[in-house]
């Protein structure tokens, strides 16, 4: 990367939801950002964290612990979050949302295991901006 | 992590500059916030890249390239820059700004190579909040 990157030109630029933009990457970690509005798909990554950021609108993630207790978490623009590991997620956002995601490079959207991918999930890796 | 974070509420929590805080872990890289205020330190991380993002005010990264010609990159807040690791750079802002970075857990503030630190300047690894 030459030039700094606005989030908010970044966001202008494509419309499609729950599809990641790589907007820059850090060593062997990309930073991602998507467009999200309804729900996702319970999803998750075995090896690794996932860390959210909210950058416009709300965002909730349903957790699930090991003894399959689901609880949900709230974000508002500016709150932040890291799923740990091993812990089944499903983000959802009624009224829509933006949000900043770090994980590393090849990270699946959909996980190592996940439930039946809807047709409006896009089950990527991420997309270049 | 069990809750959410709020930036809002982790930069009202501090207000030492240069002075980072670490806001949550991704796998074994850390998230941080600080302040800043005027002038930091060229210096350089040869083993990583840095994030940052501004979330207030207004950052400029002074850089020096491997011929020694040096440029400035302006970042409002929104914008994001990625530093390449090897890359000299001093960050800077006369009117003060919040800014988040995603780096290492252990990257040193100060880089492994680096100009005198002056007393304004904290060495560190990042404090909790």
């Amino acid at each position: 990367m030459s030039e700094p990157i606005s989030l908010t030109a970044a966001l202008a630029s494509f419309d499609a939801l729950w599809s990641p933009r790589i907007v820059t990457s850090v060593n062997d970690y990309d930073v991602r950002i998507a467009k999200v509005r309804g729900e996702y798909v319970w999803h998750t990554h075995d090896d690794t964290d996932e860390f959210f950021l909210v950058l416009d609108g709300e965002l909730q993630i349903a957790l699930r612990d090991s003894a399959d207790e689901e609880r949900v978490v709230a974000l508002a623009r500016g709150d932040l979050f890291t799923v740990p590991r091993g812990v089944a997620h499903k983000p959802m956002s009624p009224g829509g949302a933006a949000i900043l995601m770090f994980e590393p490079t090849g990270t699946l959207t959909v996980g190592d295991r996940h439930d039946d991918v809807p047709d409006h999930v896009d089950a990527t890796t991420g997309h270049r901006l």
